[in-house]
C-alpha cells in the first residue's frame, strides 16, 4: 500500500488475478521466485521462543548476519527474541558447508536450501553466501496468519539464473551521502542483488577521495564526496550483505570534473570548472600523452587499493570527440598512428587503459563502446544500447551485461524492466556456449533528476522486478503474480529503512506550505513522471534546478492508476463485477471532484501553481469518464453523452503538464472506446 | 500532518487560534520559542544561490555543521547547493567570537543573534554552541511562499531559560541500536536539547561494554550492548550537535542484569538470570563488601575513559530492600555500622560510590533517592518523585533536575508536558538562590513499552514542547499556538529522519497481512494506548511480549481526535460556524460507517480480532454523536434522541477496550450534554 491509496477511496475488490498453473503460489510473496518450492500443511509459528543458531563453517559475516536476521525478525513481527544462539534447542538452524573466497567472485555459488517444518527450520547453504539469500527468503516468508505470526511448512531449493544482479547507482551529477548507499544495499540483499555498480566521477563532481591526486575531489567535488575509509566501509557493509562492489570512473569522457584540479589531462585548453549542466560534454582526456596514462595508471592503482573486487569498471561511453578534433597536436598523432578516426583514437585509449587494469590484477569493464574488434576477451562490457550489442560481445568472445530496458531513473513501468531480458532478442539465438558469456544485468540509477530524498522511489520497488528477472527461471513472467508480490516485498522493504513510499507525503508538506496536502495528493496519486528522456523535451534543467515540484515527488508508476487501469480492463472486457462499476465510479468521482477543494490553496506558491491546469484536467476527464461508465453499464446507444469537444479534451490531457503525465487519461478513453462501440 | 488524517475527513476550518498578544507570531513555527523576535517586511529567498560562510573562530564542529546545514537544506527545499564556503559573498554569514569547552559545560554560554535581511542573513554567536542553536533556528524559519521557499524578515536574540534540557532514553529494558540514538540526537539538536542522559543498565540488560568485566555484558545482554567503541562515537556525534552524553549505571538496584556474570556484587544467593519482567525487583548490590566498591571504582574509571562529560549518573533509584533484609551478614553490618534501617543503608553505599565518582573527577547525579542531609552539595539530583522533592533537594543546597511531567513513556499529552515548569509547584516560592539550583529537566523515555520501530512516536514531537518548557520564557505557556508549530515541527523532525510518523503504516499492514489497511487506520486514527502506568493493568506484560497490536501501533496523541474535540468545543461553546457542523459530522459519519467495513478483515490474526468489539464501539458511539448533533444544529429539544441506553453505551465505551482509549467517547459526551441542556 502507498500513501497515495490511502486518500484513495475503497479497493474492496482488489484485484487479485488467480496464479497461472506454472506459477508460484501468490500466498507466498517471494522476490525473486526461487527456482523449486514445495509447499507442506500447516506452519512454523514465529513467537517468542524463535531461536536461530550457526551451525557448520563459521564464516565472519555469519555471526553479524544472524543478529542483523534477529533485529529485522523483532522489528517485523514486534517480538523481542533471545539472542544466544544455542545449537541444540534452535527453532530455525543454519549449516553452512564451508568457505567462500575471501573476495566476493563473479559466479561463487550462491545456491541455499530451505526447510521448514511446523516445529524447526534448516537453512543449509554451501557458504555463506547462500545462508545470506535463504535468511532473507526466510523473512519474506513470515506473515501474519489467524494464530499470529509464522512461515509456511515449505521446501526450497534455490540458486539464481544469473551470477551477475547489479544495481548500479550514478553518486556523482547528485552526490549521494554514504546512508542512502547503506540502506539500498539493504534492499539490494533483500532481493538477492549481489553487484553494487559504483558510478564514482561525471562531468558534474568526482566523488572518491585520492590520496595521490587530492584535487580531484579538492576542486571537483563541490565538497561532496567520499573519504577512502567511507569507502572502505561501504565495501565491507556490502560483503557482509554478499554484495559485491566495482567501482567505475567513466573515461576518457564525462570527466570534466577531473579537470578542474588537473586541466594537464584535458585535450582542450581549458580552464575548467564543474559542469552544471546535463547531456554529452565535450572535455576528453588527452590520450597523447604519457603523462595521462602515467596519471590513470597510479590513480587505478590507489583505487585497487580501496576497492578488491576482481572488476573495475572504466566506462568508455558518449565521447562526441570534439575536443579531439579541436586539437592539432591530437590530430597529428592519430596520422603519426595510424588512427583514421575518434573512435579508433578511443580504442587505443582503452587498450592502454586495459593494460593498466591489468597491471593491478584486474579485469576491465566498460560500456558498449570499449568494445572493438581487438578488445582482450576478458574485458567485460555492459550493455547500454541494447541487446543486440550484448549478443554481439557475446558472439565476439566477450562477456557481457544487460542494462538496457533496465534505467530505472527512466520512469519506466515495473513490467516493462520485469519482461525485458537478458537473452531476449538477438540474445535468444546465441549458442549455448554465447549464451554463458552473458552474465546478467545491472539496473541503472542515473542521478540527473534525484537527490538523497527521491533516490530510493526511482530505484525500489522496481528494481525487485529486475532482480527477479536476474535471479529467477526465464519462464517466470507473470506480471500480475509480480505486481500482488512486489506490494509485499515493497513494503518490506520500506520497513527495511527505505523511503520510497513514505517520501511523498513530506514533499507535499513542503510544497503546501500550512495547507491541507489531502487533496494535492488525491492529484498526486494519479500523475507520473515522463518516461524516458521526455522530461528534458518538456522544460530546462540543470544542475541547479531545484527537485521540489510534483513530478519529483510522485513515484515513477501510479499504483492507483495500475490498479484503476485494471478495473477498467475488466469493464471493457465485458467482465466486470458491478463492484467493478462501483470502484471505478467513486475513483472517477474522487478525481473530479477534487479540483474544486485543491485549486485554491495551489495558488500559494509558484511550485504549486503550475499545477492548477492539470488538476482541472483530471477533473474534466473524470467527468468524461463517469459518463462514459454510465452509458456502459445502462448499455444505452454509442456516444449518448461523449462530445466531439470531449474527444478534443480527452486529446489535450494526453499531453504532459505541469512536466507530469495524467495516468487517468488513458483508461478513460478505453471507457469512451468502449461506450462508442456499443450497438 | 500524521498519516491518520490523511486517512480522515475533511478539515477544511482548521482551528487556528489567533495568538495572544505576548506569544510570538502563529507564522514563524519556530520551536523552542526564542527569547526576542522582531518581524520585518519581506524575506530572503532560499533559491540555488544560497551560500553559507563560516566567519571567525575555527571550532572544529563549524564544518560539519555546515555541510549537515547544507544537506538538510537541500533536501528541505529540493535545491542543490554549492558548497563552497566562500566568505565574500556568502547569503548566510556565520560568525563564531571564540572558543568553547574542550568538553562541553553545563552553563556554558548558548546564545545567538540571527539577522534577517532581504539579501543576506547574519548568525552571530560567541561561541560554536550558539552557532549550531541559530543554524537549526535558521532552518526553521524555511517554508514555502508564493515565490518559492525563503526565510521571513527578522531579527532574534535567544538563549535559554534552563542550561540542562535533557533527554534520557532507556536503551536497557529493550535494546535500541545505534541509529535509532542518533537520529534521536538529531531531533534533540533540531530543538535545541543539550544532555542525553543515556540509561544502560537494567535488570533486563547491562548494555555497555567493558573491558575489565566483560561478563557484564557477555552475560547480562542477550548479546544486545554497545561497543566501546560505539559508544565514544555517540559521544562525538552528541558533541557535533552540540549536547552533552551523561552515562548512567544504576546501582544498588535495577542491577539484576550485573549480577548474571558477577554473583558476587549481589546480597542474595544467585544464581541470577536475565530479568524478563517489568516492575520494581530484590536484587541489590552488597554494600557490606568492599570488593563491590573496588569493583565499582574500577568500573567508573573504566567509563569515564569513554564518558568525557563532567556528570555521571549512578541512578540509585527504587530499592525495596528484600535482599538486604534476607541475608544476616548485611543485618550485622547494618548493627555494626549503626545503620537504622535500609534507607541508611542505602546512603551509605551512596556515600561510598559518590566517593569513587569524585576520585575520578566527576560530578555525580542520582535520582531523589540519593538525596540525604549529608549528601555533598555539588551531587545533582534528578526528581522523578515530583516538584516537592526537587525543591526540597534545592533547599538543601543541592541543584537539580524536573522529570516528574516528562515521561515520555506514560502516553500523556504534549500540553501536559508543556504545563509542567521546573519551577512550578513548590519551586516557585524558592528564594532567587534556590532557583538558580534548579538547572532544568529532563524529558524520560522508559522503554518497557517500546521497539526501534515505536520509539521516535512516544518521544516526538511531544518532547518538542518540553524543549521549549525548559528554553522558552515561563510565560510562553499558549497550548494552541504550541500544537501549531509543533505540527509544522513535527513534519521537519520526520525529514531529519525520525519515523514517529510513519511508524504506524507498516505495523497495521502487518497486522492485516494482505488486507487493505484502510478501514484498520481509522480506526487507529482516534485510539490513544492507556495513560501512566494503566497499560499494566489491563493486560499482563512482560520482555517477551510482542508489540505488535494496535495499542504499539498508534501515536501516544491522537491529533484528529484532538482536533474533533476543538470542533466540539466550538459546538458546544456556541461559537460553531455551519463548516464546524459539517466536519463534525463528517468525522462521525466516517466513524459511524467505518466498522461495517473493518470488521470482516478483523477475523484474519488474532491481533486484530480483539478490536471487534473497539470498532464496533466506535460506531455506536459515532451513531449516539450524529444524534447529538442534530439536535443541537436543530435546536431540538433536549434529549430528543439521547436515550437511558445510549448513556450506558457512552459510559461503557469509556473504559479501555484492547488496551486502548477511544478517544471519541469524551468529545461525544460534550455533544450529549449539550444536547441535553437545551431549552
Amino acid at each position: 500500500m502507498r500513501v497515495a491509496l490511502l486518500c484513495g477511496i475503497s479497493l474492496t475488490a482488489f484485484l487479485r488475478i488467480p496464479p497461472a498453473q506454472s506459477q508460484p503460489d501468490a500466498a507466498l510473496a517471494l522476490m525473486p521466485v526461487p527456482l523449486h518450492v514445495s509447499r507442506g500443511e500447516g506452519v512454523l509459528k514465529i513467537d517468542s521462543n524463535f531461536t536461530i543458531a550457526l551451525d557448520g563453517f563459521k564464516d565472519s559475516r555469519l555471526e553479524p548476519a544472524r543478529k542483523r536476521f534477529i533485529g529485522t525478525l523483532s522489528r517485523e513481527t514486534g517480538i523481542p527474541y533471545h539472542d544466544e544462539g544455542t545449537k541444540s534447542e534452535a527453532v530455525l538452524t543454519v549449516k553452512t558447508g564451508g568457505v567462500s573466497d575471501a573476495v566476493q567472485q563473479l559466479g561463487e555459488n550462491e545456491s541455499y536450501h530451505l526447510e521448514v517444518t511446523p516445529t524447526h527450520a534448516l537453512l543449509t547453504a554451501p557458504n555463506a553466501l547462500g545462508v545470506m539469500h535463504g535468511l532473507q527468503t526466510f523473512l519474506q516468508l513470515v506473515t501474519i496468519t489467524p494464530e499470529g505470526f509464522s512461515v509456511p511448512v515449505v521446501t526450497i531449493d534455490d540458486e539464481p539464473r544469473f551470477p551477475w544482479r547489479g544495481l548500479m547507482i550514478d553518486v556523482a551529477r547528485h552526490f549521494q551521502p554514504i546512508d542512502v548507499i547503506e540502506r539500498n544495499l539493504d534492499g539490494m540483499e533483500a532481493v538477492k542483488m549481489n553487484v553494487f555498480h559504483w558510478h564514482l566521477s561525471e562531468n558534474q563532481g568526482f566523488r572518491a577521495e585520492s590520496k595521490i591526486y587530492p584535487l580531484l575531489t579538492g576542486k571537483g567535488s563541490d565538497g561532496a564526496y567520499y573519504t577512502q575509509s567511507q569507502m572502505r566501509e561501504i565495501v565491507e557493509y556490502a560483503r557482509n550483505r554478499g554484495i559485491r562492489v566495482v567501482p567505475e570512473f567513466d573515461m576518457p569522457c564525462h570527466t570534466t570534473a577531473w579537470f578542474v584540479g588537473y586541466p594537464e589531462l584535458a585535450s582542450g585548453k581549458g580552464p575548467y570548472k564543474i559542469e552544471r549542466k546535463w547531456g554529452i560534454m565535450d572535455p576528453a582526456m588527452d590520450p597523447t600523452r604519457e603523462s595521462t596514462f602515467e596519471f590513470i595508471g597510479k590513480f587505478i592503482g590507489e583505487m585497487t587499493t580501496i576497492f578488491p573486487d576482481a572488476y573495475f569498471h572504466v566506462g568508455g561511453d558518449e565521447c562526441n570527440g570534439k575536443e579531439w578534433d579541436a586539437n592539432p597536436r591530437i590530430k597529428e598523432f592519430m596520422r603519426a598512428h595510424g588512427l583514421k578516426d575518434n573512435a579508433a583514437l578511443q580504442s587505443y585509449f582503452t587498450a592502454r587503459v586495459q593494460k593498466l587494469v591489468a597491471a593491478h590484477h584486474r579485469i576491465m569493464e566498460g560500456w558498449d563502446e570499449v568494445l572493438a574488434p581487438n578488445t582482450p576477451k576478458d574485458v567485460v562490457i555492459q550493455s547500454w544500447r541494447g541487446p543486440k550489442s550484448l549478443a554481439a560481445a557475446a558472439k565476439q568472445g566477450n562477456r557481457g551485461l544487460l542494462s538496457t530496458g533496465y534505467y530505472v531513473d527512466l520512469n519506466e513501468s515495473a513490467a516493462q524492466h520485469y519482461l525485458a531480458d537478458p537473452l531476449a532478442g538477438d540474445g535468444a539465438n546465441l549458442t549455448p556456449e554465447e549464451k554463458k558469456r552473458v552474465l546478467g544485468g545491472e539496473a541503472a540509477m542515473w542521478s540527473e533528476f534525484t537527490t538523497s530524498e527521491i533516490i530510493d522511489s526511482r530505484i525500489w520497488p522496481r528494481t525487485a522486478a529486475i532482480a527477479e528477472r536476474l535471479w529467477s527461471a526465464q519462464d517466470v513472467r507473470d506480471v500480475d503474480s509480480m505486481y500482488a508480490r512486489m506490494a509485499v516485498v515493497s513494503d518490506k522493504l520500506e520497513s527495511y529503512g527505505l523511503t520510497h513510499q513514505s517520501f511523498t507525503r513530506p514533499m507535499l508538506q513542503r510544497m503546501s506550505g500550512d495547507a491541507d496536502t489531502k487533496y494535492l495528493a488525491v492529484l498526486a496519486s494519479v500523475v507520473q513522471p515522463p518516461m524516458g528522456y521526455q522530461r528534458e523535451e518538456l522544460k530546462e534543467y540543470d544542475w541547479y534546478s531545484p527537485l521540489n515540484h510534483l513530478v519529483d515527488a510522485v513515484p515513477p508508476e501510479s499504483e492507483t492508476a495500475r490498479k484503476f487501469k485494471n478495473v477498467v480492463a475488466a469493464i471493457v472486457a465485458g467482465n466486470a463485477s458491478p463492484e467493478h462499476y462501483q470502484e471505478a465510479k467513486e475513483w472517477l468521482t474522487l478525481w473530479h471532484e477534487n479540483d474544486a477543494k485543491l485549486a485554491p490553496s495551489l495558488k500559494r506558491s509558484d511550485i504549486t501553481a503550475e499545477l492548477a491546469p492539470l488538476s482541472q484536467s483530471l477533473s474534466q476527464v473524470s467527468a468524461i469518464g463517469l459518463r462514459a461508465l454510465d452509458d456502459l453499464q445502462n448499455h444505452r446507444a454509442a456516444n449518448a453523452s461523449i462530445t466531439q469537444s470531449d474527444t478534443q479534451t480527452l486529446k489535450a490531457a494526453e499531453k504532459p503538464q505541469a512536466v507530469l503525465r495524467n495516468m487517468v487519461v488513458a483508461p478513460v478513453e478505453m471507457l469512451v472506446q468502449a461506450a462508442g462501440a456499443q450497438r
